[in-house]
């Protein structure tokens, strides 16, 4: 489909000829079994590890399906594209591949880990305004001055051509999937997907998976326009506009598009590295969180996940596994009100390691006004198996005489 | 081979039909190309992902495959192992399946998730003594009083035939590879891998890793006996003394054990959740710590990597990717000694904001004797773009007049 209009939709046969464009150069990620999250959620669940890929998401596929659609002289010319993420990560490493000069423009704040892998893979980084929208002007410019071609993250036929043959490796690995859960942003993937799966297997349901801060592509597909704002864990499906390409194909094949809370999100990214040893970032995890959200839908049906990218910041993934451990009550900081004399803290520690709880870190204070000026106060954060046995340690400290409260989430023993 | 005696070798036959024994209810794990290892060492990386199974890890096939070979009558007698780790949650979910009673004795210091890990599996968890060693006493009680049948983790022909499968699932998936790198503890795992790829593939090496602290088969091999001591960060292959059979196998079939340091293990469990967005406990990263350890010899050539399992405290693997952005400077902990008047803490963290730095966590000490009675330090941690970028904000804090000391790892700048 070289010669076709980009505002064409691909068909099947396009997203058929571009899985032998990739191949043996994108990974055919594989589509597994997850028996933890089946037991966890109620459904058969599968995922499909698209962070696997080199540069850990599923825009590898459209970012090289496009880059080969190309002629010789397009190619020279250079490509520019606007991203802060798994876009600009896969056009720099496959641009870099053919021989193909990148620039990306990136919203300053972007964060440096994915500044450096996108320079890592050979792309010329330029750092433009505050967002993607702003970047978005200084990617016009640099077409108009430079000739480069612009990659469209989403809003292309080739990219969503691309992004479809996750669709064909689905329906090829297990025919017989009642449902497939997809990220839905700007709108490529979904696109791609229910092409190719509704070609090949119309009973199949296809479902899109938006945060709740960005449901763009719910309201375009009702002809609405919907409020999209804030500082979502999802930075990769925070997009404002859906792409005009995909609405139109979603409006025609995608079953279903469900919106999810920041705070299941959270909860599957903690899921995915919990029960299944892997890394999702927000985005990718968004389908876990749907199906986390409405267990009683999915319940016994064979779901596909598609897990599409897993370039999370290292100092998130790291709070988040901590904050769930926490919100298990494995992990309560709580405070104790103490008279400031020696051998108090030893009887505390002896009291908590008697009971089992293994002290993680200890903060003494004796300045803060709400003890009595001989008083003291020490927070305590404590590893134990569960709500039960939080609740006892507290309980053995407060038939000691000490007051104590728990820090997170506040519960008062006395 | 359901008549054998327990110590003599399988054969690649006897692998071979395990292999249908444990199809479709063990998983056949992927082994795929990490191109972003590939580049980081120099080697042509393929990583087995054995932490995909439902338990997370290669144990279940050695579980298995033992279960599967005791009779109806053996069955009814319950089944007893002692683990804190992988082999108790594989046997117990086994067991399960099966209808097999399934104690397990642990060590009283187990981390809390692993017990419950294997409860949750249906198994009877008993807490005894401080090692493992220690636990062993009490299974041999156990099968003395309950008449139930002693699992050994490694030093059993039907758990090393089991765990062979993963040699078949090698070669049959990548024939031409140059070498194989196995975690190595008890030695069950390589001693299968072993006898599987060497009766396929007998140019492919297989190479066994074992952790410095706990070099027991290379001694082994050796006709040695090592000293084994201290707290692994690969709990997984902490073992004083590999089996017997193991030993026997290993001899003749294994074409190299090494030892990895504990840091280098660091290194690899990060390097897998960085770049391969995959959790590695540290036995499962032992062998990529050793081909870290040792890029020259694996250059340009085809290496496997068992990523034997991914049952990792979550707390120690959020602390290892916290830890290795601190080594590379990406996060830094600087002091800073003031004056303790109005307006300076504001001007410093213009500062560094400034100059591009994020600060994460700000402590001001006012009590400490290092500093006069009317100055005071603040204690700032800041995420930089590295090491060099760390270097100027500390420069651009000295060009004020404050005296700097980097806190982690400790350099000064005046």
């Amino acid at each position: 489909m070289n010669d076709a209009s980009p505002h064409a939709a691909p068909t099947l046969a396009d997203i058929q000829s571009a899985a032998g464009l990739i191949d043996g150069v994108v990974m055919r990620t594989p589509f597994l079994p997850a028996p933890r999250l089946s037991a966890l959620t109620g459904a058969d669940v599968h995922v499909k590890y698209e962070n696997l890929q080199a540069t850990s998401s599923f825009k590898e596929r459209g970012a090289l399906v496009k880059l080969l659609s190309l002629t010789a002289g397009e190619r020279k010319r250079g490509v520019v594209t606007m991203s802060a993420g798994n876009h600009a990560q896969a056009v720099a490493y496959h641009a870099q591949r053919l021989g193909i000069r990148a620039t990306i423009v990136m919203p300053r704040p972007t964060p440096f880990v994915k500044i450096a892998a996108t320079r890592g893979f050979g792309a010329e980084v330029v750092l433009f305004g505050e967002t993607l929208a702003e970047s978005q002007g200084k990617v016009s410019e640099i077409v108009a001055d430079t000739d480069a071609l612009l990659v469209h993250p989403y809003d292309d036929a080739q990219v969503i051509r691309g992004q479809g043959t996750v669709g064909l490796e689905l329906v090829a690995d297990r025919p017989d999937l009642d449902a497939i859960l997809v990220p839905v942003g700007g709108g490529g993937l979904v696109a791609g997907i229910a092409i190719a799966v509704k070609g090949l297997s119309p009973k199949t349901q296809v479902i899109g998976v938006e945060t709740e801060l960005y449901p763009s592509m719910q309201a375009a597909m009702r002809g609405e326009q919907a409020e999209c704002i804030g500082e979502s864990l999802a930075e990769g499906i925070a997009v404002k506009h859906a792409g005009k390409l995909p609405v139109a194909i979603c409006k025609r094949l995608v079953d279903d598009v469900v919106v999810v809370s920041e705070r299941k999100i959270e909860e599957a990214v903690a899921a995915y590295l919990m029960f299944q040893k892997t890394m999702a970032e927000g985005a990718g995890a968004a389908p876990l969180a749907a199906l986390l959200s409405d267990r009683a839908r999915f319940h016994g049906r064979r779901v596909g996940l598609i897990l599409a990218g897993g370039n999370i910041d290292p100092r998130l993934a790291a709070s988040i596994m901590v904050r769930e451990l926490a919100r298990e009550e494995r992990i309560v900081a709580i405070r104790i009100f103490i008279s400031d004399r020696p051998g108090v803290l030893a009887a505390i520690s002896a009291a908590i390691g008697e009971h089992g709880g293994n002290i993680l870190e200890v903060l003494h204070h004796r300045t803060m006004l709400n003890v009595p000026p001989k008083g003291a106060s020490v927070d305590v954060t404590i590893e134990t198996h569960g709500p039960e046995h939080a609740g006892a340690i507290m309980a053995a400290l407060a038939d000691m005489g000490y007051r104590v409260e728990r820090l997170d989430p506040p519960v008062t023993v006395s």
